[in-house]
């Protein structure tokens, strides 16, 4: 056996950054390696839209681990550097900066390719002021183009979108959002729920919901009218554009895993097991360039998640270092955001994607304090139980706290546990903090009664 | 059998009041009758320092369900009434009301005598200036004392102690705490913990730990000094007092109980199965009167918190109205507050009272969010696990959104979850929320390494 061990890592993202350094402290003595396309180390893709309205004040405070980090703990960053080849056989890879081809020869190679954005089949999406939202690139390119005019259309309602469409609201712009779905924040939030959210969303920013957008219109060379279409009536429209930014999610960059003869699964993903590992031997794949199974669901689902992604980066690096952690069962991909300064998370899949079982939903809304002590802020919660079994399937939750409410319900989902152990949760109460019983044993006295009335 | 069925409450705290409350949800048609030896029906206890300060503007506010509420929702409320004798054979009860007897028959009881002040054994605790805090009566007679000087000694530094001493300080008081334990706070937080709360009091507040309070001294028939004693070096030191508040627990009201022949437990309070039922027929038993299984140790403990007595008055209400409900399978004793600005929360036994286990313990300190996103706020969690299960066994934090932070914890521990496990426990990650993996998952890893040390 080699004295050293050769780890190598294609993409210094979340995924491949964090797996650096996790390979890092469980074999002090491993040689690692990262190739990066970009000329940025490791940061922060989900804060690039509060750079946009000046919150983060600048791209370098989104560099989580500098070059300079990276060389301190011996660890290889090389940016500007793209892999072109795997070579499974031989373990080794064949990368190319400034000209010059790199071969690299790896025991454990750990695939962080990441995603690209989906291209929405709009017409004319390669005309002068057309922008996707993924890499601090797309942010200095927005950044300079907003000061052009005070129109955006932005394409997809999703965290991303919504995130952009505040952060655009912020500085002045105005704002229209266009989804061809019939609600927004599709994929975290039922129909119900993003209802909610959508009452509090600020009368100059037009949502466009079950809209297509069809056309970009052009004058001297640059975007200034966008036609969409409403889905239920067919009719058209016209809304002036400025600049559009298409936040309609993100395909899995799978190239090179691909002609490695790594297995993609159905939603286009490497497919990986609990320890992050592919099917060719010593080959790793972490994060949007890879699938997984919903905890909920058994489905595979893309991820999406930077969260995840960081997880899977401390599974692939730990295990290609040769120490042992393994992902849970399944994800249960919780996420959140702030929106026009509300709180809005979720755990488990929304109401639509659970297709096969027969569910009970049950809402609640109140205070987050006693109405007799000050302070207290509107606090909304929804869960979805097996109507078989009564285990919780997801919960969703806008306004006070909602992160972490969210947080308690993702423990419950892992534990397997059902709405009627819930809610008799014992939770923490303090007229301050929290009140006698929290919203999120009440949500499930509300569900656990409707189970009830079912049997 | 009779068409109305009588249900009678002794005691409209929270636990009577909402005994009553829920027999009536689930039998309309029954015949409920509250005596409540106070002038007050239902109001908020833990609520009461913050009357003191003026967060809270009047004790009205603290009264949660009023008279009116009651007699509309047909639920007789007997208040400046004293139940005198149960007869258990005849299922009545005798009570006193303005030197008239009132004779009451039941199909079933529920005992909520609550508890009352433990008296210290200090020389002269009938001095003028000497007060309890339990009562609407007792901050009363402490709001209007308080206008007779500036310096407040507290004995006892659990939660009610420290908020009276946050609550009196806010309107510019001199506040010394004694406290005979060596730290502050002792039932809920583990020694190192509670030095961070040490370390957040205001300067004008003096903290006397492991000290004993020996003697009240007066001048004009009135509290002027208390003499304490440190215990490690015996020395006696004297202390200026204007007013001296008395906050060193409660002991459980079972006179009545006991006389009706209600088994009293190792921990002073009512013996209650699972649905709050008492060893004598249709007698239950609820609130700072009971005592029930501590989750963790198994070991009797009793009932101290208002959100407890809160879930036993649901359980016993709706079980004497013919329902079916129960506990948990023990109290998580899950607690919280906000002293100085700073939340802390706690879950399951401190590591002092967990005697029969090898645990092991990590702590964590970091901040809310990601350091480049401006609002981040300091939060520090500790958590201990059984060194042979793994088992999470308690959880304490200080800081941001501890209460919340905490009440994951505590579904965790009823869940039965192991720190492998919850370390791994997907939290919600948005730039403006939380961070990308939660200070509740980041100790977890750390108590985890410690335990994988051990094997």
């Amino acid at each position: 056996m080699k004295s050293e061990r050769n780890i190598v890592i294609i993409g210094c993202g979340a995924g491949g950054g964090t797996a650096a350094q996790f390979a890092h402290k469980v074999d002090r003595k491993a040689k690692i390696t990262i190739f990066e396309q970009s000329q940025y180390p490791q940061y922060s893709k989900c804060g690039l839209p509060y750079v946009l309205s000046g919150i983060v004040s600048s791209f370098n405070d989104l560099i989580e681990f500098s070059q300079e980090w990276f060389s301190k703990n011996n660890i290889d960053l090389f940016l500007n550097t793209t892999v072109e080849k795997i070579n499974p056989n031989k373990q080794m890879i064949y990368a190319k900066k400034d000209g010059n081809i790199i071969e690299k020869e790896y025991d454990s190679l750990i695939i962080c390719t990441g995603g690209k954005p989906f291209i929405p089949p709009i017409e004319n999406m390669k005309t002068n002021g057309v922008f996707s939202v993924r890499t601090i690139e797309d942010i200095e390119a927005i950044s300079s183009f907003i000061k052009k005019g005070k129109n955006a259309v932005i394409i997809g309602a999703g965290f991303i979108g919504v995130e952009m469409a505040d952060n655009l609201h912020k500085i002045g712009m105005n704002v229209a959002i266009v989804e061809a779905l019939p609600s927004i924040l599709p994929t975290v939030l039922d129909a119900d729920m993003s209802k909610l959210v959508l009452d509090k969303i600020p009368e100059n920013i037009s949502i466009f919901t079950n809209h297509k957008a069809l056309k970009i219109e052009s004058e001297n060379k640059k975007i200034n009218k966008v036609l969409i279409k409403d889905i239920s009536s067919d009719e058209d429209k016209e809304i002036d554009a400025d600049i559009l930014i298409s936040a309609t999610g993100v395909i899995p960059e799978t190239e090179l895993a691909k002609k490695a003869g790594c297995k993609i699964g159905e939603t286009g993903g490497v497919i990986v097991n609990n320890k992050c590992e592919t099917n060719v031997k010593n080959i790793y794949a972490v994060g949007d360039c890879t699938e997984y199974v919903d905890f909920v669901t058994r489905q595979h689902v893309p991820i999406g998640l930077g969260s995840i992604a960081v997880r899977q980066g401390i599974i692939a690096g730990t295990n290609a270092a040769g120490g042992e952690y393994e992902m849970p069962d399944g994800v249960l991909q919780t996420s959140a955001s702030k929106l026009f300064g509300i709180e809005i998370a979720s755990v488990g899949p929304t109401k639509n994607s659970i297709k096969k079982l027969s569910i009970i939903s049950g809402k609640y809304s109140g205070s987050s304090l006693l109405s007799y002590f000050p302070g207290g802020k509107p606090i909304t919660i929804k869960v979805s139980a097996d109507e078989k079994t009564s285990k919780i399937l997801n919960a969703q939750a806008i306004g006070d706290k909602a992160a972490q409410r969210i947080n308690t319900f993702a423990c419950a989902i892992l534990a397997g546990m059902n709405v009627e152990t819930f809610r008799k949760l014992e939770t923490a109460y303090a007229p301050p903090v929290s009140p006698t019983l929290d919203a999120e044993t009440l949500v499930c006295d509300i569900v656990s009664l409707k189970l009830n009335r079912k049997r």
